[in-house]
């Protein structure tokens, strides 16, 4: 087996804690003797295991001399309320012989800090290897670290002419089972999921996981963020009411004339009033800013069309999730508004974008500003590529 | 190799023939001998050799007793202007030993003919083989051999959110450079390409095929169809000046009133007056019927929203054929207007859609209706494939 190998079954290990790990990033690691794998390990939940220790724990051989592959750099401090020992101690106590890694870890407590404790005692350290296929793994975690400010996916659900309901709000269903199927293993990997007055009002959507392989415990129910418009909430709402009521949030614009528009009274659900925009409405940076307070380090954003149009048009999104449907729909409400952009050379090109297909659906998803969301590692992962060309070629011939 | 590689092959030979063989469809052969090819043919140009009767001349060993693929039922019937004999009485007179077909050809004066000429000579035929790929191949001369009506190709450059051009009309450039030479492949193998008179104002385009390996003869240029609405058309466009111009038609409405936009005086540019819809504006059905008429087969219609919008509203368009980049422009011109559905359940539905991708960019095609495209094709397919299991199964594990 080759190198990418490994680290692709350590990225593969990473994923078994997608929706689990949060604020922690997934992280896989593979212990390699001989060409040959003889321990994995991954992180299963925020608070359980790091996933270099449980590879070691798991390990079949003695692991004195071996080699391990893990995507992150693994952690080298200890702070009040971190729930785990340096996972640099244990690498060294067991005489690992090296260490090959995807990226460092942004995290100041870490940043290097990793890296210099295991080279200190003499292992031997190589980063970079599908260093890219990491930072999307753990996007929202690497957005979040750096910024505090939660990762931001806009998902849509569009015809093929770019509407996303019809005139009168009925969008039941522009995507089919497989795609919905989707849509909820994605809403399990986020924190919250957001979405305005005017679908709250239109859809009355729950906004909860369905249980995938097994029932999804409140715990790991994603909170629902409603930003409220000028007018009443619709209080009978599901999200006001069912048994997760207590992962509901309301952003409210605090105002200065007298209008008050009704809010859940419900004590379960948190009313948070904001500074209000020029249109009277939250302000979306407040909310992003409190949300990552409260330590969500990712929104999903599930529509309409304005919440969508005011996340671009500020600059406020990290990637786009679009599902395109083979319908065509004409007059209807339409994805995304007015943004000031009055040239197509002016319009904004998703970066990175990848295609997918799920039946006769398109998925499609691509990132607004790379730089912007993976911050530091941007650039050292770009010049970690440039340097290893044999890596780089290694990816290739393992496509 | 098997079957379904011998007519793979025949349908690739077939393809050699694109964009010089309309009317007549694009037909590959293969003849083989002791499960290995030992001739092959294609039709490379009207008036020229049909498929069968190359790959008979072709053949480097004595064809008698052997096997031919072909992706359409021969021809067997003898007509004036018709410019080459039946192709059965050829396969007879070498003593073909059996025929696999893809389809027969709705042709009415083939239609079964040819199979009934070569099985009554007691030459084995089997029917089905490949036949979806076989019918998308010829999907123009399908529906313009049973209705005279041309193919309509709906050819959309799209941003993810639905639109075909900012504001103010530019849409320069949607779409990368790969995947314009794919739309140039696309013209190439259509009789025509149509726009509305305000495509024609505001991006004054050549609508010619460039040159793909070697150049284009004006004779394979395409038509280039200009849809006049209710004001003046710009008497200086490149369709009305350049040395196509001759292929250049241009269908304005008969008014009752005194009005009379400026259209060109040019003797070179056919003006053909057609009855008036409701708007004022040529009668799209009257245009279709019109070149179909003229032996034009298909029409590759390139825009702009009003033009798309009518078409798609009368149900006058056989595919949609949308290229989709990874672009957000906001305010913009939409690629379709309002056809009068109110619910997302009433909107249409491509049917048997495929999706590419082309850099970063998809290619989404599909039919409106695939019964009213290909006829009575349409039925004897399916039946056909419902009955050899075998056939479905090979093809399948082809894939």
């Amino acid at each position: 087996m080759k190198h990418v190998e490994f680290m692709a079954r350590a990225l593969e290990l990473a994923r078994y804690g997608a929706g689990h790990t949060s604020p922690n990033p997934m992280v896989g690691a593979v212990i390699v003797k001989h060409n040959r794998i003889i321990g994995e390990g991954y992180h299963p939940r925020f608070g359980q295991k790091h996933a270099e220790v449980m590879a070691i724990e798991q390990a079949h051989e003695a692991v004195e001399g071996a080699e391990m592959y893990c995507n992150l750099e693994p952690c080298s401090h200890t702070i009040p309320g971190k729930k785990t020992p340096p996972c640099t101690e244990r690498l060294v106590r067991e005489k690992i012989r090296k260490l090959y890694l995807s990226t460092l870890d942004p995290n100041p407590y870490v940043n290097g800090n990793g890296v210099a404790a295991i080279r200190a005692a003499g292992i031997e350290v190589e980063t970079g290897l599908l260093a890219q296929e990491a930072l999307e793994l753990n996007e929202a975690y690497f957005k979040f670290i750096q910024t505090r400010l939660p990762f931001v996916n806009l998902k849509m659900a569009l015809t093929l002419d770019g509407r996303i309901a019809a005139a009168g709000g009925d969008s039941r269903w522009i995507s089919d089972e497989a795609a919905r199927e989707r849509v909820h293993r994605l809403r399990h990997e986020y924190d919250a999921v957001l979405i305005g007055a005017n679908t709250l009002r239109i859809d009355n959507p729950r906004l909860t996981v369905r249980p995938l392989d097994q029932p999804i415990p409140a715990a790991r129910q994603p909170w629902r963020i409603i930003l409220a418009g000028n007018g009443d909430l619709p209080l009978h709402s599901e999200v006001f009411r069912d048994q997760f009521r207590e992962k509901t949030l309301v952003f409210t614009a605090a105002r200065n004339d007298n209008h008050r528009p009704a809010v859940p009274g419900n004590a379960d659900v948190r009313v948070i009033p904001l500074k209000s925009n020029a249109g009277g409405r939250p302000d979306i940076l407040a909310a992003l800013k409190y949300s990552g307070e409260m330590g969500i380090s990712s929104v999903l954003v599930e529509g309409g069309s304005r919440i969508f149009t005011e996340f671009i048009s500020r600059g406020l999104f990290d990637k786009i999730t679009a599902f395109i449907a083979p319908l065509i729909l004409g007059r209807g409400i339409e994805a995304v508004g007015d943004l000031g952009i009055e040239r197509m050379s002016g319009a904004i090109r998703l970066q990175r974008s990848e295609i997918e297909t799920i039946n006769d659906q398109v998925l499609l998803r691509g990132y607004r500003n790379i730089k912007e969301t993976f911050g530091s590692l941007t650039e050292s992962v770009a010049c970690l590529q440039e340097s290893s060309k044999s890596w780089a070629e290694l990816a290739l011939s393992n496509r």
